[in-house]
């Protein structure tokens, strides 16, 4: 049994703010956070009686540092790491143009494990120590995933990704194909230390009916696993979806159709639903990853959060990475500010760090295990600071009440912001400390 | 007589991209600027020849690097750092709430050479060597921050604001006042070293038709001054504006009526300009100041860059902080692209970079001491790498065209992107070496 303190400023939501208002949110100024094997023993304001009350307990001091849940991505493509800022042009362009070519190289395991290595590197040093990640078709693709998260004992939903329609050779599989590797892959990998599986057609696009109807049948077989694909992301997407799919009355039917849309589901985007959609969308308890960065880089449009929120899905953030621009919740979160601003529906503090957080291990059923420093949960969490960002500790300095403050980091954090990143109890990674040059 | 040249990637603009095609790039992959005084006397590729030819002169090789022209932030407000990414509404109630107050400070003369000596270690930071500059109505916070910018020899425009209406009376002057102050400083600060003035009424709605008459007077009895003032920005602005000015068939009507609109004018924003008003503001040789982040921040709305062009007018990129969330050109080169993007109007790496660069010297009038290395220039320029940018490491390491890698600087840039800053061939800002945590 190993005990372990960590004392600093401690922030972490204990529900969504927007149903359970200022009872959501739970901040020490002053706090500890004890840990014990990993996991959670609890979150407490720090005093001389905790002192006493821990004993012989080491305590780490954070002075002047936020200690928050490690954050949540709910929607990322590491092998697009090698494309992120491509200069495409929309959706399907960019996808043809730039993603498909370097997808192909991930049928190599040392492409594979390489991509996977310097991917989970970037994830800890955003903050970022749970992810629902896109692989590519190559069952090797999201073996080296799972592999490497693995060796890092991290929190990591991936699947290979399903795609037999409209693809290159080199990135294709069949309908058969698919189903056996996604298969084998649950057995191998689902469960496995803090690992997860994800059925991960790509978009309704790029599978036919019978790879849509076998992802269904995957999903039927394996109660566990989650549904993870993209949704109306484009407008130029969902014209062509109309036309392959003319039976359909939208593009949420087509997944309907092959029973892709229930409470496991994490549908990607979901910019352009009907009214109707939403309907749908919320009744099914579906989540969606809003994926404000890539929406903007891609031109895809403005998020409605509002009309998500309204539907009673659940809302998550991703990076969407390549198409997205920045592995770090922070730049993902301003980004959705900005895009919910735009929409006329600001988003406060909390509800950003819900999104990134907390709301993320919700949408992809992790919640139980990660998203917040309840008593028992596992021991993913973040130290942060402005040792590094200047305008932002000046902002600390200035701005009077916790909200705005936390509003600060969200907005003009990156992964500057991230001193320490620790998953699972283990210190998994800490920034270098920059000295004047020589 | 000192010369000093500069070995790495060279990269610099010659003219609009737009205008002059593939003829505006400058780009040697090994590359040398040869500075003598501070004054650029060429750049040019490398080679035996260019050594033998230097002689004795002393050469700094950054291997790796690229060296470009130092940035040009055509609008940002420096007493507006304190509240940067501060939760406030739209625009009207974000001045009242956030920037009003924090205004009031820079009466005293401590608090604004405080912020001005943060602030302009800040652009130096971030690569940006110029730059068009809100103070406050105080004239001490013009002075001090010309006295800072003096103190680094950089080529800062700034001036006091014009406010007699709609304003607290902490920050604000009188129609007479303002001229006065804004004569004297004039007087004293004009072309004083590298500093130029401009005329600053903040917005239509917080001067008196008597203090934008006088602004205009100002204006003619100098010839060598600039005007500086917002423009358009917001839907509920642009209606209080035409209830205050009935007599006025739009926006840009106001400031014409008082003789502020011409080809020494910066306006900020124009989102929401009629084909009308861009008609008589590109007509006028007036140019604007396009502020990304700070658009879609404060939900304002999205820039026409078509437009903008097609009108002729000057266009040039502006942090804008504290409405904008950054004062580096990376993170506002990024937001510029998206907002583009959105408009169906995506815009390249050079054109990126001529906005934030050449374009903005010329916005500002003074193209002909920066913005590119023509000989004879002044030799602000920038090393910049990605050592500290894992990301765009390698993306750069993949992206086989120049344009594409530019792009990537541009899109996952930010001040990390910045290995030195020269001003005037002086050395002005290194970056730390970061070193592993002890």
């Amino acid at each position: 049994m190993s005990r372990q303190a960590y004392r600093g400023a401690v922030f972490h939501l204990l529900a969504d703010p927007d149903d359970a208002g200022p009872e959501a949110v739970c901040h020490y100024d002053d706090g500890v956070l004890i840990v014990e094997d990993g996991i959670v023993v609890e979150a407490a304001p720090w005093s001389e009686s905790t002192l006493s009350a821990l004993g012989g307990v080491p305590v780490e001091h954070f002075p002047g540092k936020l200690i928050v849940p490690g954050f949540v991505d709910a929607h990322v493509h590491y092998p697009q790491l090698d494309v992120v800022a491509a200069p495409g042009g929309p959706l399907l362009e960019w996808l043809s143009r730039y993603v498909f070519p370097a997808e192909e190289r991930y049928g190599h395991r040392e492409v594979a494990q390489e991509a996977a290595h310097f991917f989970l590197d970037r994830l800890l040093q955003s903050g970022v120590t749970s992810a629902l990640v896109f692989a590519t078709a190559h069952k090797v693709s999201a073996e080296a995933l799972f592999e490497e998260a693995l060796a890092r004992n991290m929190r990591i939903l991936s699947g290979k990704v399903l795609m037999d329609t409209n693809a290159p050779p080199g990135i294709s599989d069949t309908a058969e194909t698919g189903y056996m590797e996604s298969k084998a892959l649950i057995r191998e990998w689902h469960e496995k230390g803090r690992l997860g599986y994800a059925v991960s057609p790509r978009f309704a696009l790029t599978s036919s009916p019978r790879q849509l109807e076998l992802a269904g049948r995957l999903l039927a077989e394996h109660p566990g696993v989650l549904l993870h694909t993209h949704l109306s992301e484009n407008l130029g997407e969902i014209a062509a979806v109309h036309r392959a799919f003319p039976d359909c009355p939208d593009y949420l039917a087509v997944y309907e159709k092959f029973g892709l849309v229930g409470n496991r589901s994490v549908f990607a985007h979901a910019v352009h639903l009907t009214e109707a959609e939403w309907g749908r969308f919320g009744k099914a308890g579906t989540a969606v990853a809003f994926c404000p960065s890539a929406n903007l880089f891609l031109g895809s449009g403005l998020f409605d959060i509002a009309a998500a929120a309204k539907s009673g899905a659940a809302v998550a953030l991703g990076s969407d990475v390549g198409a997205g621009t920045s592995l770090s919740p922070f730049a993902v979160m301003a980004d959705a500010f900005k895009v919910c601003r735009m929409k006329h529906h600001p988003i406060d503090a909390f509800r950003l760090f819900y999104l990134a957080g907390l709301g993320a291990a919700k949408a992809l059923r992790i919640d139980s295990y990660v998203g917040n420093f309840a008593p028992g949960k596992e021991a993913d969490f973040v130290v942060l600071d402005a040792a590094e960002l200047p305008l932002l500790a000046r902002r600390l300095a200035g701005a009077r009440k916790f909200s705005e403050q936390l509003f600060a980091r969200a907005i003009l954090g990156d992964e500057r912001a991230v001193a320490r990143t620790y998953v699972a109890g283990r210190r998994a990674y800490a920034r270098k400390v920059a000295a004047p040059p020589v």
